[in-house]
């Protein structure tokens, strides 16, 4: 049998290979000849530059950065292996990361992006003719403004002052002056890896569905609303591009839409310009099984999440799908919908969350070795039984719908 | 497809009727045409008489016995309906269960099966020629003496007293005197349902094994150990049997062994009295799989738990088994080789146990739902794939050696 294992990390617990080594476990206990192909997924997060270098044979480079709070920090970015023009990956998590935010300090209205800028920068000396920006796992809600003033351009509040760190700033914006931006930038590609389900404003704005979860208070959000409402308006006027409700124009705070009107930069699904450095489809033509996973499989999952995007092109192939996860939450269902076929937990026990953590790498070995135990029943029933079961099982398809 | 619903209770939690009914739901959210046959399984401890009852359109017969701490309480026997001899379902943890002694009570030293006694002098009354005695979850360690007393039989101190209630008591029993004992005994065949496990004294006897659970301190463990050595010995001395490592003998703080020693009541594996009643065996030869599930799967599960025996019997008619369980602890992959083919947790998140009880139902459906998704799985690729599934498959069989 031969099996992909292409999972995310589980936030918080294990980076993506740690978990695909321990499912991989699993399915050897059960099958010790199979061939299992370990492809571990990044999102555009934390962990998406090391991870994308180990798998192209490149390498990480070090450098220091102005930290989201506006103190120093040591991020790196990684240059890819493989043919093609050169290539960067910026990962914005490791520049402006939520985790580099001080848990006191968690005001998404006052840290920047400018690390990012850094890093691209960096990413210009280095001889990248093209850089993939990771998003995800940001600190930062600053529409990008902190990123295109490290790269050179101006950013002007209504007095003509250089306007301060962090979103809040943005209150009063009134114009963006490319004109200082590096002139490097000018020759290479630019490429956002993001979400194309964040938008820069409005109900379901970057402001509204992240500021609370980067630390911001209900008024803190409604200020932060009015700060991107504002910088659209200010990057429409100078670009002419009107990036409010453009797919992925609220990648990381607002990242996204800043580097696409003032650098040109493209916003692109993130796991169409990550996957195919991993070439996952090509390694899934060759398997009979593809099992995913991540921490939690929700309503969210068919939104963008790794599962769901492993499935979508696992179906073109027609591959099954299995997925584990350590929380199954609300609307886990209709993950089916995008290609999933079946899901599990991985809880042997009930038990706290620390405990579930601290034990996570045993758990998904186990849970991995009772999904195929499962799918090795279905398989030998498939064999030995009576014409009704594949009735039974084709009607898999018709009911599916959540 | 057929399947089989056969699952024990869910012990503080749910009764095997709503086990086999949670997870019967599972099973038709994914085939809403599969044929599902449900048989709540019993282990001869609470609940036995009542589902006995039901599974065989007999009924229910209060009773007001002595309880276990000498207090009256309502208990109950089954009228078993269906061919054959009149037969009643004494269950012991109707009349002396360790939910019926009060928490500041539990010392299986002062307890008593006096009740169990009365109960089965009940089912005379009832004009029972069969009398099959359910063990399990008992609050008891009198060896049965009680149970005797009751039923006319006197049990002496080495002053010629009668002695009092308690397995301590046995600490300075000297004789059995049978001849008081109800005549119409004589008449009815009494079959005590038990673990075959369980026996009488020794390192495996059932005071130190279950004294503990019961709540007797350690140095309790010790007299009531020794009680059981004495009792084992008066017997022996009486009636000619040795029971001390007899094989049920330890059955419901040796209740077995009174029973077998004075009323010559056989000690019969528990499945193998308590099945036939439900059909499991004639029911499983027309399904394509097997549905078990218990509270816990464990190390303890081989030894004559309901997943292991449900497992033993399919197998004997080449019947796929998949168990599901609350907890999955230590030593389950033991359960493979009763036959176990796969067993699957049912949790969906970290949870404390109390939230995990309350949402048992609804995890239960989820779980079914999830393992027979991931068996159609199995299925659809043993009819898609290469050959080299159909060997990894195959293999199952080799490598699932514990």
């Amino acid at each position: 049998m031969r099996v992909i294992v292409a999972p995310s990390g589980f936030k918080e617990c294990l980076e993506a290979p740690e978990v695909a080594s321990a499912i991989a476990a699993g399915i050897r206990r059960v099958d010790p000849l199979a061939t299992v192909d370990e492809v571990p997924l990044v999102d555009g997060g934390e962990g998406t530059a090391r991870a994308m270098a180990a798998a192209t044979g490149g390498r990480l480079v070090p450098v220091t950065v102005t930290g989201p709070v506006g103190r120093p920090v040591t991020a790196h970015l990684a240059l890819l292996g493989g043919p093609g023009p050169r290539t960067a990956v910026v990962e914005m998590a490791a520049a402006a990361g939520l985790r580099l935010v001080p848990a006191d300090a968690r005001d998404p209205g006052a840290t920047t992006t400018r690390g990012v800028g850094d890093l691209i920068r960096a990413a210009l000396d280095e001889g990248a003719r093209r850089i993939l920006v990771g998003c995800g796992d940001s600190g930062t809600c600053d529409g990008g403004a902190g990123a295109l003033q490290a790269l050179g351009a101006h950013v002007r509040d209504s007095h003509g002052r250089e306007i301060g760190l962090g979103g809040h700033a943005l209150l009063d914006v009134s114009d963006v002056d490319p004109g200082g931006l590096d002139p490097r930038l000018r020759e290479v590609e630019v490429l956002v890896a993001c979400n194309p389900h964040n938008v820069l404003t409005g109900p379901r704005g970057v402001a509204r569905v992240f500021g609370p979860q980067k630390g911001a208070t209900p008024r803190q959000v409604e200020h932060l609303s009015a700060a991107m409402d504002r910088w659209a308006a200010v990057l429409h006027q100078r670009f002419g591009a009107d990036l409010r409700r453009v797919p992925g124009g609220g990648a990381s705070g607002g990242l996204g839409a800043g580097l696409a009107a003032a650098l040109g930069a493209r916003l692109v699904p993130r796991f169409e310009v990550l996957l195919p450095h991993l070439d996952l489809e090509g390694r899934l033509r060759h398997a009979d099984l593809v099992v995913t996973a991540e921490g939690a499989i929700d309503a969210q999952t068919p939104r963008g999440k790794v599962p769901a995007e492993v499935a979508r092109l696992a179906k073109r192939h027609g591959k099954p799908v299995i997925a584990l996860a350590g929380t199954i939450g609300d609307g886990a269902q209709n993950t089916y919908a995008s290609g999933i076929d079946a899901y599990t937990g991985i809880l042997d026990a009930p038990l706290p969350l620390p405990e579930a953590i601290r034990r996570a790498p045993e758990l998904l070995t186990d849970a991995a070795e009772h999904a195929l135990r499962l799918i090795l029943v279905g398989a030998s029933l498939a064999r030995t039984t009576s014409p009704s079961l594949d009735a039974g099982a084709r009607r898999e398809c018709v009911v599916v719908t959540p």
